[in-house]
């Protein structure tokens, strides 16, 4: 990371611990990801074996979560940073609450995926949930770059992607309810895509909110509930077409 | 407050942006439980009008969460707390996230309440849901307290009825997907309670998390992801019996 870009100082060690900070949300951010695309791939695939793995794996996202808020906390005590450098612990520290929610979100996937793995199978092979699993782990992938650049553009463009995720979830579950209506017995089974796919949603909500802590962190600006358009004028200064 | 709770130093104002900051979190925790009790209140009396008052007042729960984020980090850029004073602004940050979220969760309930209002209503009026309503609204109530007070006691009191919680949940989950399985004419009215219990359940799991907070708060111990026994002992030093 270049020193100006959390702060111009030049205390070395200071700069090793947030550097260290970066790359651990970065790890922690990599380790989410997997555990979205394996949740999806054992969804799509039947494979309750790989599930129960994404639900193991869950304690991992965990003990990120407080390793790196520890981290935080000491170097907020130690150092006392200001301006730049106390905007990105604080977006460090919201953006590592989301990714932990993501990873609980992946492992009610996975939990989804080992009750359906149980069950007939559609002739699709539930080919739209892992479309929209691949489409929120592409948010989360991008989001996870935009903090890593520092990058309010991508962060903005993935936080406007999140609508045709909602569009997506919005359209398998109408789908699942006219099933379930039409023929009973199904309802078991559409219950447990409703509840993947309403966790594939929120992984996009939280995908969101961390583009939300770029934009703060990069332009000191609050852009949680306002409007995306909103959002782009505050991060890129210009309004929306 | 007492000056030794919030680290034993003196400088007046610093102590009363302190004081400042508990006292706002306070208020956006009564509005808070004021909007849980407002959105069942609706949803067991059918009355929409009411509801749509819990969905526009949520914008005045946002309201709190991003001036209370700003109060916080200005007092951590200007006064560089450390120990008890920085672990409070810590906790602060993430206990208003938790309140955010539970701002959320009662904002679905109330638009549930709306749908419900609209179809037929079961003999009971929906007691059940209206009952699960009132034990999460008592789990936000004492988890403020327990911050307000910094009792670990009564923050793993709390803590331990979200296992209430989470089987009165279940209980109405599996009813209604027996209605719906005997009569698909109910699947509609039947999802709308779905996803009212849904969004209750899921404020006992972010009143735990507050809980959480103070127990860090009082003792320093991050005492997320484990088990509430563990907790007990983390936060009063004593095993569960």
């Amino acid at each position: 990371m270049e020193k100006t870009r959390l702060g111009g100082h030049y205390l070395e060690k200071y700069d090793e611990e947030l550097e260290s900070v970066r790359n651990r949300v970065l790890s922690m951010g990599g380790l989410v990801e997997e555990q979205i695309s394996n949740a999806i791939l054992a969804l799509g695939s039947g494979d309750a074996k790989l599930a129960e793995e994404v639900m193991a794996n869950d304690m991992k996202v965990n003990g990120f979560e407080v390793a790196i808020d520890e981290q935080c906390s000491q170097i907020l005590a130690r150092h006392q940073p200001a301006a730049t450098d106390l905007r990105f612990l604080l977006a460090v520290i919201k953006t590592i609450t989301d990714l932990e929610r993501i990873g609980d979100q992946a492992e009610r996937v996975a939990r989804m995926a080992i009750h359906l793995a149980e069950k007939d199978r559609p002739k699709n092979q539930y080919a739209d949930v892992v479309a929209l699993g691949e489409r929120v782990l592409k948010m989360v992938h991008e989001a996870l770059d935009a903090f890593a650049r520092m990058d309010v553009g991508a962060a903005v463009a993935v936080a406007r992607s999140d609508a045709a995720v909602d569009n997506d979830y919005e359209a398998i579950m109408r789908q699942s309810i006219t099933f379930m209506m039409e023929d009973p017995r199904t309802i078991s089974r559409a219950m447990d895509v409703i509840w993947a796919i309403r966790a594939l949603e929120r992984i996009g909500d939280h995908s969101r909110n961390m583009c939300e802590y770029v934009v703060y962190l990069v332009k000191g600006k609050d852009v949680r509930h306002i409007s995306i358009d909103q959002m782009e004028e505050a991060a890129l200064g210009k309004r929306a077409e």
